[in-house]
């Protein structure tokens, strides 16, 4: 019932965890933004203009042939400060409280946040791309080339968001 | 240099894996489709009008609260067969080796797929769904709101697939 950034809001539900994991993730490099603090991040990717980098390993960085060509991409990335084990909750600038797969919120049983973002260019290893909202430092866990044919729904709706009050 | 499905093709490179795991996912459900073998999968969810079955685990249900008023869903889920150290790879439909972040090859460090969805409906913990392109039983891993604002990119462009020879 407390309001701390990690704790329970009124309203919101937590189940009890599975005992074990089920599959396991390697970090393949770090995100570089200008926010520091959780609450210096933008909401979303698109309210923003800022161009950040995505730094791949080496190990990893023979993987960026053929990404030069693409004009946006996929990114998914970890969000490793999130508790995992609400199924209601209600973020800070929203009324109600709704399901974790009805939010993009990073709080989820698997916090993997997925953005779309406009690369701008690849040097080497790094990518300097717009549209993410995440805290420097954060790690990276994959990248995709975005197909408009598969990717693009510009008529989707998100029916609580647009009937919301707040 | 061998044409196996789970063998390296010419051209191909891979990497040696790093020593541990970053972080771990649970499942959080399955997907139910018509496949059963990867040669009968299509070969992306927009081929396809198959109506198929996203079960969420009842531990995880009450997080579908909200999720009926969406049109289009992200759907990850986990492509468990596929090996994670390849860089390069060539794909049997296309001509050319590429890297693995310039494919959506299930063969990547991490191989969490990502599929925009269709919702048709839901009832209890399943959601019937269009646009998807796996093998029954493959384990979900998230389902997140579609928000066209920030996930849609109609005039998105993937240089090398405009230009391929086939």
């Amino acid at each position: 019932m407390s309001d701390e950034p990690y704790g329970i809001r009124e309203g919101e539900i937590a189940v009890t965890l599975p005992d074990k994991f089920d599959a396991s993730l390697y970090f393949v490099g770090r995100i570089r933004t200008p926010w520091q603090r959780r609450q210096d991040c933008p909401k979303n990717g698109r309210e923003s203009d800022t161009v950040c980098t995505i730094e791949v390993d080496a190990r990893w960085s023979q993987a960026l042939t053929g990404v030069a060509s693409c004009s946006h991409l996929v990114v998914l990335y970890w969000m490793d400060q999130a508790r995992r084990d609400l199924v209601i909750q209600s973020p800070r600038h929203y009324n109600e409280p709704r399901g974790s797969f009805a939010l993009r919120s990073p709080v989820r049983p698997n916090p993997i946040a997925m953005s779309v973002v406009r690369l701008l260019g690849i040097e080497g290893n790094k990518l300097s791309v717009t549209g993410l909202d995440c805290l420097d430092g954060t790690a990276l866990l994959d990248i995709k080339p975005y197909f408009a044919s598969t990717d693009a729904a510009p008529e989707a709706v998100v029916g609580w968001h647009r009937e919301r009050k707040s």
